[in-house]
């Protein structure tokens, strides 16, 4: 946790927050913190600053907090992304976000298992929490925008045009035509398939639509690992 | 698994391979292979080809095996890495095996926690497990070298500087002087400090041998997204 994430619930009074749970717990046990401390600390979708531990003890803390300075910049891409196996799902939601992934589509496609679709890490709840990880772990506060879309073909035919606009558009697939581009300077949204790769009628789908599909040489990397290798190369 | 490496004690007889254990499991469970599929096979330090299943039963697989292709080309680089935690360790290595790099160099820094030193995953079974399945992922044979230096400043100081030679060195740090470079065409050595970074100190160390330091923005990300991102980036 590089960064303590504050809501309105927090706050005592103007400026005095006191903290419980998981945030107190993480930095009285991982940061060891004591009274005089300081932390960073950031309000959700807004300022990043200072807090300042006036008080710690078994319960509970409190910080006087002062705001400072605007989270950091987000990437211009909006990830269109197969539903992953749900115990990959957690990691690849909070990996995004601390990227700076700001809208997250998680779509259906021919090789997702449709029992994923029913997994309690689909809840609002739960796809919050690990956002929050992944904004507390870069440093930011801005929540992303996380959208499900259980029917591949209504989505991709019927919204997603009209998402792509004058986007770059790519999906990612070990059998694409070409190279990924480089250090792009236009925003992307960038399509990646599940374990095993989208079909050949879904690749087509998004050609229609105006993708191109895009290799990675000869690997087949997990979906962790290729985003944050795309958003190295892309950005 | 998007390949099953086989070892030599793997062979009944020439192109006739017997598989027990983990690899015959992940084959009949999420396979769900029956006799007469084929998968994708490769020989360990060798070439990859095609198994054709002959017999599978509850207890083993048989299969005949032809080799056909080279193993994908690894990346230029040579990985210097601050021990990551115990539970970060195993996936880290498959991921930075799975893209390519076979050369790891496990270090010390003053915020590795000593007791990371003493963990049963850096037992060379568990790491060679681990890049196996980083292997068996990407479609890889080649294992990698992992080298443990548990003193920074003998291995920095007096191994490192040969090592890089005339290869590019970088450091990453979230205080880089500059940004990291982009698609470079010379072999990197490249480290990667642990949670909280290298220290002042450390990273003069690094310069004093003539690594650059490098940032990667304003984020601060997790070492598994911090390497597949630097990888997307340089090469």
């Amino acid at each position: 946790m590089n960064l303590v994430l504050l809501e309105y619930e927090d706050f005592a009074h103007e400026g005095y927050v006191r903290l419980l749970g998981r945030r107190f717990e993480h930095v009285r046990r991982v940061h060891r913190a004591a009274s005089g401390d300081e932390l960073r600390i950031g309000m959700i979708g807004g300022k990043t600053g200072v807090g300042r531990i006036e008080r710690i003890d078994d319960g509970a803390l409190e910080m006087t907090v002062r705001f400072e300075a605007e989270p950091p910049a987000p990437l211009p891409v909006r990830l269109v992304l197969a539903l992953p196996r749900p115990k990959v799902l957690n990691r690849t939601i909070a990996a995004a976000v601390s990227m700076g992934i700001r809208e997250i589509d998680l779509i259906n496609s021919w090789r997702v298992e449709k029992a994923y679709w029913t997994s309690p890490k689909l809840s609002e709840e739960n796809l919050r929490l690990q956002a929050i990880l992944g904004l507390e772990q870069a440093g930011d506060t801005i929540l992303p925008t996380i959208r499900q879309h259980e029917l591949f073909a209504p989505f991709v035919r019927n919204e997603l045009p009209q998402i792509v606009g004058a986007r770059l558009a790519l999906v990612a697939d070990p059998g694409g035509e070409k190279p990924c581009p480089r250090a792009v300077t236009t925003p992307v949204v960038l399509a990646i398939g599940p374990e095993g790769g989208f079909i050949e009628r879904e690749l087509e789908t998004f050609r229609e639509i105006g993708f191109t599909s895009v290799n990675l040489g000869k690997r087949i990397l997990r979906v962790e690992t290729v985003l944050a290798y795309l958003m190295g190369r892309l950005f």
